[in-house]
């Protein structure tokens, strides 16, 4: 290698570069989320990405954990992991103050996880995911809760309730069946990975991979899989699972959510879940998947304490839901933080410009001055290129008479105005 | 190790978890950053915290690659880094699209940084840090300006200016320096380190330490470097950068920062500075100590490209703010985003509870509903144990009449109210 050998501008392989044009997108959904979530009083949490790698052993098993994340060894021999998903942290913190902390707690979170594999669309190594979780409520008002935080975020993106469908299950009503069905809690493991990857799946390999747990039984199985309503006959309606399932998409409707179905198939990934699950869709024909999900999950922290403090909540990732902003048009235009550019015409207008911009900021205006000393041209082009929205030319008339031209660049109106009078404008502008 | 086993709850060694107290803090630190840097017209960029560890060697060497950094290797056969600073990456972004971004350029960030060290006070794993940088100006107005930028965060955080200092120095002017000593490159780069650490050693120690590189010439030297006014003589007021430091300052104290001092002793750490570099101190007798620095790096983009893309910039890391805030009593009191929780006289009051909640949102209001199901006083503690400022309770004659108790919890006033009168009451208070 010579001496001129460059670094690659290049990011590590499967993560995002964020330049100010899409760190504005990201910003959106993270405001977005925040927006929608605090006014369900949930309040922010935090942690490290950095955790031990037993965090995730208790529950995902010795293998994911060497294949799935990124765990490495520290000079203190300990196994760290680099977070493959929120939940077991969420739990930790909450378990570690169990006795502290005032329940029912609303908790939410945007952490970047991580995951070891083959980077494709919608699936990076590293990605950004809102995590909401509502702890020790036990009773199917919570469950609601979650699902209508959701769904208002969803609405609040400006997706319209024909864009997606919220599906729901219960692990309880499907342990049921695989219980009367005379399945042991091995196989109705088995059974809920076969009905899990059901979509991906032709309706001959699905029933094959069936007949293996179920034999003769596997066409009754699966017509009651596929009606609803006798599903729920089979279970009996006066099951208390049952009536819960049949309540909670009742308030629901009756709040105004209609777009929420009953699905036996739904099983979502994770182990941790013991109640109800739900996922929403993108109902779009091009862009036709899941778009986040999430559910009850009352084991978890036990994991840790004494108590068994019951849960419920969602995750909902940046890429899978910029996918679905784009698809459905609903992101916004980029728009710099800077409201004004101050073009200087000629250097020993420098500290004129620096006062009059140190005198907008006080007014909340967001200003940057000229320093490339280059001709006024120029400096527009570079507040243009910059989409910086206004514009104001400081020199020798200018401080005389005391009259600045502002120009908005959208619109190309310049107005002559009074230093007082800039702020008012840029702000009904915005 | 039995069934029985627990999984800890404490966090990794040296990283923290943010509690929604904590996260509070670390939002207010955060936020005041962004206000007062989008006040100067810097907009946001990011990155992912996973780059090559080539990054690193190619400024910092092997040994601090291998020995101060999380490097380990992924199954792609790649060395990847925890980034230790952000530096190397935006000089990377930069570069990528030097034809593409229109300069000057003003970018902030505010990533998460990782050593691999021992953790101790003020210096842990991982922290988080302020990156302002602006790019594409040669001359000292971006020096002023950054130097002002840095100012101004203080000032926003509430210090006096008897509450810090900011030392200013300039590479070029002590390389002069270095050479009329006739110390060659080597030799001047050992010097830098000696001084660098001069504060942390005794007078006799820091002479004996450069007599092996100056000789009978030392004391010489370091009387020069203990009085400013000789060293700029001594290099030459008519030196165009003696001239452009002695502007720099003037343009500081006349713009109204008048803790400003010239001392040729600053050398940060870094070896890229280039120029002017700067740094603030903690003036309090209790934590005298750095606050944050930066400086001019005129060579580092060229790495990457042809160009070589002249920049100035600092950092500021959010354990040493928060120290400071601290110590002068500037950190604000836990206010969680929830301004109201909503008690419900009986779960058969929820969708009226829920009702309200929705009407209030919709004017910007942050509500949590009680789903604990307990009474009215069990409901009450739960709001104030998690110091929410207004509670409000629905039952029958709430529902009936129309009119609610609305309680602010911090003052004990109640007020009895129409819905329609909630947001304006609890906009008026905070």
């Amino acid at each position: 290698m010579s001496d001129k050998t460059k670094l690659s501008t290049e990011s590590y392989k499967g993560v995002r570069d964020f330049y100010p044009e899409d760190l504005f997108i990201q910003n959106y959904i993270f405001n977005t989320w925040k927006e929608v979530v605090e006014k369900f009083g949930y309040v922010e949490y935090s942690a490290s990405l950095l955790e031990s790698a037993e965090l995730y052993r208790a529950k995902s098993g010795e293998e994911i954990v060497n294949e799935q994340t990124y765990t490495f060894t520290d000079r203190g021999d300990r196994e760290v992991t680099l977070r493959p998903e929120m939940t077991p942290t969420v739990a930790r913190l909450v378990a570690a103050k169990e006795n502290e902390l005032a329940f029912p707690l609303r908790w939410y979170s945007i952490p970047n996880l991580f995951r070891y594999e083959k980077p494709q669309r919608g699936r990076l190594r590293e990605h950004w995911q809102l995590n909401v979780d509502l702890f020790g409520v036990e009773n199917r008002s919570a469950d609601t809760e979650i699902i209508t935080v959701g769904y208002e975020i969803m609405k609040k993106f400006g997706a319209k309730d024909t864009d997606f469908s919220i599906k729901i299950n219960n692990r309880k009503i499907v342990n049921a069946l695989y219980g009367k069905f005379g399945l042991n809690p091995e196989n109705s493991n088995k059974a809920s990975k076969v009905i899990d990857k059901k979509a991906k799946m032709s309706p001959d390999g699905f029933e094959t991979a069936l007949e293996e747990l179920l034999n003769d039984k596997t066409k009754d199985f699966i017509s009651l899989l596929e009606s609803d309503e006798k599903l729920l006959e089979y279970i009996g309606i006066e099951n208390p699972d049952v009536k819960d399932l049949v309540a909670t998409i009742d308030e629901l409707l009756s709040a105004g959510i209609e777009n929420i179905v009953f699905d036996p198939t739904l099983m979502r990934g994770f182990d941790y879940y013991t109640g109800m699950v739900f996922e929403v869709f993108d109902l779009s024909p091009e862009n036709n998947r899941s778009l986040f999900g999430g559910g009850r999950y009352d084991d978890l922290t036990s994991l840790f304490g004494e108590k068994k403090i019951p849960a419920v909540g969602f995750g909902e990732g940046d890429v899978t839901m910029k996918d679905f902003l784009e698809t459905h048009e609903l992101l916004p235009k980029y728009k710099p933080s800077t409201d004004l550019y101050i073009c200087l015409l000629g250097d020993e207008f420098r500290s004129k410009g620096n006062e009059i911009a140190k005198k907008l900021r006080e007014k909340g205006v967001n200003v940057a001055v000229d320093l490339s000393q280059k001709k006024l041209g120029e400096q527009i082009k570079i507040a243009d290129r910059q989409k910086i929205p206004f514009i104001i030319c400081v020199g020798e008339n200018e401080i005389n008479s005391g009259i600045y031209p502002l120009k908005n660049m959208l619109t190309g109106v310049e107005s002559k105005i009074k230093i007082e009078e800039v702020s008012a404008i840029i702000r009904n502008h915005s």
